[in-house]
Order: structure tokens, then sequence, then C-alpha cells
């Protein structure tokens, strides 16, 4: 299957390497506007046309699919003419900048029986699917809280907040994990620059169940953290995306509540058992996605957890935050 | 100074030990409700008198001063009666469980001309005084943000939430740091047991000078963290007091805003310098903050970091968290 | 039963502070040359008695043990004493200075049946013992190797060498896990200030059955290190003693050497499964010490963990590894 | 300037990487014994010829350099073909498996005038020039220890041990930071299978002025270790190379003798001052150390700090430490 990658400057090289040791894709377009980015790009196959200009990808009958990564204020665009010009989709995340803009693109694939698929790369990573497995499982208990902590020096972007650059990954990780929706978000921001996005913001997530999930991301720290706690009424997991293998901490800890019959006093017995480090798979996560994306395609019954209703649903939350965060921490409902 | 206890349970051990080493004051009484507490506890003296009956206290005319170390619900009926029976109060922090009644004992206490001191010990640590001292400093640049996580397994209590529990240190610590007082207070809390205070919250703190602070705190987490981060525009501190010794890193690290003369462009460089472990004096905070009550009592210009007003800036505090965390993460003004 | 303590200096007042919690022993006396640290002693029981004469000790015909933590270079003076005044003797590691001094007091003990308990504290600890439960299960396999990093900045010594310090507590430890002894011992040393006994030492001991033990001991780490690693051929433990609780990780790691039929060549499979961290009993070990002294009294068939011979094995390994030390890692058999 | 590269195992594509981004050197040959991998290698340049048969790089008249990257056995005749062709050699460590071969190339090379490189890539890394800058300094005082330990689940090799596997990057760090060189060695090492080189090795260098050095390198560790102690009389440096940016430590500690003038006893001061992790410059070793060697080839008066001589110097104390081995721990000169 003949493909195309238009954007090739930070995330595009790691497609372009996985594509290259996937075997159902054949690349055979770089686009990218700027020439000296394309120039950077060193090929081991001649075939590969390098080029400025998307139209060379669109007018290409024999390409199949198109991966953007480019930023998230053209992705609508790009990943419309390419939806149009009848080419599967495959687009680094979030979706789209709006709510409105992702259901169309959605509709556009729809209409054209169009694949159309958000890298949410967390959600092939090796520990969150642990995660996932551990989670569902019945000992693991009903979900309290998650509460992730995504932090470090980072780039100050332009056209997109904090939110959008770091707590996109959590709400997709949150989607996937749990099965309920939020109802409502409360999001305190912090913009450095008067100029710039926010470079801090604290998002709170409730759930009518109970769960509530809170996410802090911040570009100005001065150590970088990637911390995520899933605590569940009878285990709770620690995730610590830096560590090279051992990211993920089981604890058999908690909190049981021993109801007593015919009295409002409830009795607390706090358990400690043994705590597990889960040995995990070492596998690129986005070489995985790469062969989800393959399998929407040529598989229309292929369940996929990163299709592009996902991806309106990450988008959905980001935008209820924005709202928060423009009221100063008043709740939103969803 | 002849002196008495009020309240010999998990935290009047300690007073009794620092109290015990401090040449200033003599220990008389240590008062509690329970005879198997008062059991416990092993005397090297035996002019100590053990009483279940604080009268004892209160009518000993030769008694000067009480450190009161009971639950917050009765921090105001007690230290009330102290003051009244013309006593000296060392309280330990919150002050009370209302503003109102913090109100009521510092007049009380001037009225008397009194002492009413406010065991927010952490502004006694050397760690969080050489934060001070550093952040003083012209080179430590403006604050930017403060962000505090103070989770672990804790003892759920019936009588207070952990704002009041675990928040109330950072809140002290950031009222002595920084100058200016918070002017909104946004929270979302979250009660594992219905029938029980909040086990977690989230509290963002804005200031006028665009300065924000987030505290997040948690009784329910399988790990135990006591990380702060005071991000400044020149340097950054990380506090871990988990650490032994080396509790405060302090980064040479940040963004510089270079602002083009006619351009509406701001370009930004980080930078990135060595990072410094201070090294901090040994000294247990309690028997600092002893020294300074025993300070305000003998001197009447001396300037108490930890005084009555000071407590009733907490709970002002902790009062407005309260009433966000009921309309789920509304701003409230202070 | 009433017992006496002798040296009152680091080690001592936790002696004391576990005897008082002991129901079966009842302090009688504390004794120390030096009058300025009895005083520095606060009792909650004016039965005790305060002296510098161990003679008061000996000559009571009630007391019934002794308690020594002195330094090393009397224990040989002050334990031959009581046991020739009829007392049982509890005694800090090493046991003496010398193979022939242990082998004296030993006989001694025997010929008056007498307890002689040797405080190897770690053997009571409940990593270690944890550490021993694992290990000789069926799947840990074959001892590989132990391996013991023991280093801080500690207080150089007059009288005794790191080795006697340090790696007392290893040697004590490879012991009680390992059924054989070490037949040769290799040592470097090295002296920092060279009128001082040795500041680190390189400790390797081998076994028959092909398993080896190295200890890395140094007074002169910026860093303090407590690190164990025990290698066994189906799986591994590492004990780091500075966690709070989280002291011991199982990893269920290794070697799969796979002999093929009819071949000189080993195939080799590396193999990783989950990592455990048992939960470990919350219990000091100094005070379960105790109890098995109290047993060796009470019950002369107790099978006792630290006994006089216990004592003996590891002061003839330090012996071993002096000598071997004086001749630059020269190798010496045991 | 024309070079080829023998060997694309393990470390090649590395080589081969950083060659392509250095602009003095233009690869034109890529051999391999196995022409599966060749195949692996995908290249931008058509003009690179892959192939088994090392002859095309010699008998090439236009070639200038050669890289090679093969194992330790097989580095002599290689380099001694290349360095014949009128070849400069480029060659990982450990330059050869013995002395007298090192030796030999070295002497052919110098007959030549050809540039003979080992590549002791350490050397490069800036956090090893930092202890180096750092350490020479007067502030630091004299070197009192040096202590190392470098452990993981490795590779078990089978024509060399764990030695001139891991213990060549310290002995070479060694060199290079201490102008003298160690007069003494001993070692122990261990052998988990019987037909298979040692798995374990203890080493200790003596130097004249009282400095010693150990080394702690084992293959079988259930976890990675890569921690290095350089312990001066007035500071002390921890390098921690598995830190992603954080990899030193000084810490201004130590212990200061203070010699009393008419007395035999040196009083003891400990000293602690603030800690600094200085900042290091990212940058990849290996294309600072193909800068170097392109150096060596172009200005004949070029002080190189890793040439065949310090190669030489390596592999001398390899030697000796595997005699020691043999002798289970009996110290050998040097």
């Amino acid at each position: 299957m003949k493909i195309g990658i238009v954007g090739i400057g930070y995330w595009g090289p790691n497609l372009l390497r996985n594509l290259n040791e996937n075997k159902k894709f054949k690349v055979r377009y770089i686009c990218d506007l700027s020439r000296a980015k394309l120039n950077n790009i060193s090929l081991s196959d001649d075939n590969i046309i390098k080029t400025t200009n998307i139209k060379d990808l669109l007018s290409d009958k024999n390409l199949e699919a198109v991966f953007i990564s480019t930023p998230v204020n053209t992705h609508f665009k790009i990943a419309k003419s390419c939806l149009e010009a009848n080419k599967h989709v495959f687009i680094e995340k979030p979706l789209s900048d709006s709510k409105q803009r992702c259901l169309a693109l959605i509709e556009l694939a729809e209409k054209k029986s169009l694949s159309l698929f958000v890298d949410h790369t967390f959600l092939y990573s090796p520990a969150v699917m642990k995660i996932k497995k551990i989670s569902q499982k019945k000992d693991f208990g009903k979900f309290i809280y998650y509460d992730s902590t995504r932090i470090n020096l980072g780039l100050i972007q332009n056209d997109i907040n904090v939110l959008w650059d770091l707590a996109v990954h959590d709400i997709s990780i949150l989607n996937y994990l749990c099965e309920e929706k939020p109802k409502k978000v409360s999001c305190v921001g912090h913009k450095y620059i008067s100029s710039k996005p926010e470079t801090a913001a604290y998002l709170t997530l409730k759930y009518s169940s109970n769960f509530i999930a809170h996410i802090n991301v911040n570009w100005l720290s001065p150590v970088k953290i990637r911390k995520t706690i899933l605590g569940g009424s009878r285990k709770m997991i620690v995730y610590n995306d830096l560590e090279p293998s051992d990211k993920l901490t089981l604890y058999d800890k908690g909190i049981d509540v021993i109801k007593k019959e015919k009295s409002s006093i409830n009795l607390i017995k706090y358990k400690v058992g043994d705590t597990i480090v889960p040995s995990l798979k070492i596998k690129e996560a986005l070489s995985q996605a790469i062969s989800d994306f393959y399998q929407t395609i040529v598989n229309k019954n292929f369940i996929c957890k990163s299709d592009g209703l996902k991806g309106l649903e990450v988008v959905d939350i980001l935008e209820a935050a924005n709202k928060s965060m423009k009221l100063e921490g008043k709740p939103i409902n969803i």
C-alpha cells in the first residue's frame, strides 16, 4: 500500500522509521513546506519523492493513505483535502483544534468509507495496555481516582496551550481505561508570558460513578515528571513513564471499609500486601498503532481504539477544559 | 516558666520531648482525657502531674503557658479557657476550625496581652527557611508558580478533611514565602466514603501578581510523596521533604523572554546552568518554634512568623477552599 | 529477670528502650565509665541504679544477665568477668577481637551453663529473615553470588578497621543465609590516614560450591549506600536497607543454560518475569533479638541463630580478611 | 577523506551514523562477514559499497582509513592488514587481546607514520571530561579512591571475560584521570558457567601515592548500575551514567585531618558543604572521538588521549588482572 508522509519536523522522522520497518506500507512521498527539513532526511530508498507541494500526493491515484504530522491548526485543512482525494488518513493527536472540525472530518471519512486514525500513541504502549488489563480485573476493585503529573521544561508553543500538548495524552488514556466519560470538567490555567498560550494547567474531571481524575501539566518545570497513579478500591497502580523498563508498580494497598449492620459508623482497615512490578513487552507503541491503522483499512469490522470518534471525544474534553480555564475553574458540564 | 501540655496523643509526645530539652520552660502538667494515654508516657521528672482534668491547669496560678495538641474541633474551647485563665497559648495547626473563632481568640489574647502561637512547624524547618532565603534573592527572579504534592496512605479522619490536615502546611508555607496573599481560590475535592470528609483535594490559588499555587493532597495514595516546586523566573527550587538530608535542589533553569523592539514577537531562550543542593542545618523545627514562642512572651516587640494572625490567614484560605469545593471548583474571592 | 546494661554510648540507649518494652527483663543497672553519659539518660523507673563501677553489677546476686555495648577491645574482659560472676551475656557484635578470645568466652559460658548471645541484629530484621525464606525455596535456584555495598561518611574509629565495623554485618548475614562456610578469603584494604585503621576494604569470599561473595565497605563515601544483591540461578533479590519500607525486590530474571546433548556448546536464554516487592512486617530487629536471648536462658534446647558459636564463625572470617589485607589481597584459606 | 567500516554488528551502526554526520570523512565501504547484517543497513548514499571481503577495502588506493568494530580476537589481524595496506586505523576498545599484539600494532603504525586510534569512547563523554576538569583543580584535593560498579544482565560472551568487556572502561577512565599508573593489581573472578569466560570480577588497583581503585563488574545482575565514585581529600564526585542529564554530583564532603604539633594524635573534623550538579554539554562522545581521530591524521603534533599507547596501557592492566584472577586474587605487579 503506497503512502505519503506530510510533515517531517519533530515526530515525522519517527513515522518514517516505523513505516520503513512495516511491510504493509511503502512510503512514496515525504512532504513538508520546509525544503531544509526535507534535505535533512536521509533515505535508503531512491523511489521516495521529497516535495514541498501536497498536491503531488493528492493527485497520485496510486497513493492510498497519508500520514499527517503537522501543527494542530493545520490538521483540519490537510486531513480534509486528503479525505477528499480518497486517501485514508493517519493523523497525529489531537485530531483537530475544535469539536466541530473533528465531527466534519469523521463525517467525511464515513461518507467516503475511508479510515481516519488518530495517533494517540500511548494507547498502544505496553505500559498503558498492561494498566488496562490489570485494572479491568475484578481484584482491582472500582476506580477511585486517576492522578497524573506531566511536567518538564518544554517548548512553549505558539498555537496550542499546554493542555493540547500534554493533557491530551492523559485524556486519551482515561477514555481508554475507563468505560464512562466525565460529566464535569474544571480547569485552572496559567500564562507565564501574556502573549503566549497557557504554560501550566490543572485539570479535574468528575464522573457520575464518583471516579475523579486530576491532571497537572506544566511546560516550566525544572524537572521532568511523567507519573500517573490509578487508585482502585482494592489495588493501585503507579505508572512512571520515565523508568526505562520498570514503568509500572502494582500496589496491593488500600482501605477496606467495613460497614457495620445497624450502625452509621464505618470501620476502616488498612491493608498492605506484596507489590508487583509487571514485566512489559518491549515494543514501540507507534509500530503497533501503524499496524492497527492498516487493520482499519483492510478489515471494515476491525474495532479500533483510536479512530476518529475517539479523537473527537478527547477534543470534546479539551474544549470544555479551555472553557473552564477562561472562567478560572468554574465547572463545565460535558 | 511553668507550663502544661493538653493532649498527649500523636503529636503531644513530640512537644514533651522538645520541652524537656528546652531550658526556659518547665513542664508541670500533662493533661489528656484518656487515662490510658497518660499512663503510656514515661517521665524522668517526678514533679510532673498527669491529669484528665484541664481545670487543674487553669486553676494553677503559677502556670504561665499551655501547649495544646488536641483535635481541631476542640481548639477553640480549650484555647479560649486557657487565655481566660491568663495562660499564654501554643496551639497546633490549624488555629481553629473557622475564621470567626480564630478572630475571637486573637482578640482575647490581645485584650489580655497574652501570646497566641500557632505551631505551623514547617515555617521553622531548615528546608523552608532556606527556600525563603534563596527565593528572596534578586537572582531568583519573580515567583511564577508553586506546585505541591502531599499524598500518602493516611488516616482518614472524622472531623476534618484532607485540606485541613495536609494542605494547611502548604498554605502556611505559601503565606510565609510570598509577600502577597491569594485573591482567588478554586478547589475540587473527592470523598471516597460518602459519610467521611474529603480524602483528596486539588486546590489552586491565584494571586494579583500572576503568581499561581497548586496543591494536590490525598489520603489514598499507595506511595508517599512530599514534593514541592517553587518556580521563579530566574531559578527554580524542588523541595523533597522525604529526602533524609538533600531536601532542596536549586535549578538554574528557566526561560528568558527576549523582547524585541518594535516587534510583538517574544523570542524565547532556554537556559540551563549548574544545579545546587544546599546543605541544611540539622535542627528540629519544633524546638525552634518553641524558642520563638518563648520570645513572644518575654519580648513584646518580637516579630513572630507564626502568631495568631498568621494562623487566621491560613484558616481564611482553608474556609474559602472548602466553599469552592462545595461548588465543584467555582472560584471564590478572598 | 533482673539485668544490667554496660555501656550507654551510641547503641546502649537502643538496648535500654527495647528492654523497657520487654516484659521478661527488668533493667536494674546502667553502667558506664562516663558519668556524663549516665546523666544524659532519663529514666522512667526510679529503681534503676546508674553506676560507673561494673562491680556493682557483678556483686549483685539477684542480677541474672548483662547487656554489653562497649568498644570491641573491651568485650573480652567485660564478658569474661560477667560470665565468671554467673551472669548470662548479651553482647554487641563482633563477639570479640580475636578468634581465640571468642573461643575462651564460649567455653566459659558452656562450663557455667550460661547463655552467650551475640547481637548480630540484622539476623532479626524482617528483611533478612524474608531473604532467608525466599532464597531457601526451590524456585530461587542455587546461590551464584552475593554482592554488598555498605558505604557512607562514617566515624573513623581508632580501635577497629572498617571490616570489623561494617563487613561484620554482611559476614553474619552470609553465614545465616548460606549453609556452607567460605573456604577462601581475599581482601584489599586502604588506609586514608596512616596512623588509623583501614577506612575502606574490598573483601571476596569463595565457597566450595562455586558461590562467591563480595563486600565493599568504606567510611569515606560522600553518599550512603546499603545495597546487597543475592543472585540465584532462578531468581535474584536486591536488598536496599535505606528504603523506608520497600527494602526487598525479587527479580524473576536470570539466565537459563540449556545443555544440548552430544554437544559442548551451551545455549543461553535470558528470562525476564514480573518483579515482586514483598511486604515486610514492621518489627524492630533488636526487640526480636532480645526475645531470642530470653529463650536461650529459659529453654536450653532453643536453637539460637546468633549464639557464641555463630559469633566465633564471623570473627574467624574477619581475622582471615585482616590477614589477606596485610598481604595485599593474597587468598587465605579458612 | 574516504574510509571504510569493518564490522557492522552491535557498534558498527553507531560508527556509520556518526560518520555520516561528520564532514571530514566519507564512507565508501561497509564490510562484514555476514551478508544478512549488511543487508539490514539502509543507506542514504548510493556510492557506498557493501562487501563481505575486506580485500576490497585494502586494495582501494583511495581509501585512507578503516574503522574496525569486530570481535576483540580479530582486532590484531584486521588492524595489522589495514596498517600494512597504508590505512589509518580507528579501532574499538580494547586495542587487542594481548600486550604483545598491542605493541606490534603500535610499532607498525609508527613505522608507517599512520594513525592508530583506540575508541575508548568514555574519554570523550562530557561527563568524564568534566570529572577530569573538576578533579584537577586544587580544591578537589588529592585522589583517595575510585570505586566503580558496572553491572547488569548482559550478554555472556564467548571470547572475552567481563573484565575485557566492562572493566576496560574504568581502566581507560582511570588512566585518563590520574597521572600515575597502578603498581599492583589484584582481582577475583567468578565463572557462572564453567565453559564460559568469567561473568563477574572484582578488581583492585593500588598506586604508589596511596590512591586505590576498585572495580566491580558483573554480567549477571538483575539491576543495571553504572556508578562511579571518585573520592578526593577535599571533594568527592559521584558519576551515575544512567541519569539522562544529571550524571555528576560534586560533594563538598570529607574529612579534615588536623595534625597537632608535638602530638601523635590526629584530630578529625567532618565537613559538609553545598552539593553541586554541574550542567553538562549534550554531545555524543563518539562524534568527538571521530573528530580527534581526524586530528591525529592531519596534525602530527596533535596530542591524542586515546592513541595506541593509551590502548596498550589499558591492555597491560587487563592482562595483569587476568593473571591475578587465575591466582585467586594474588597481587600482581605492573
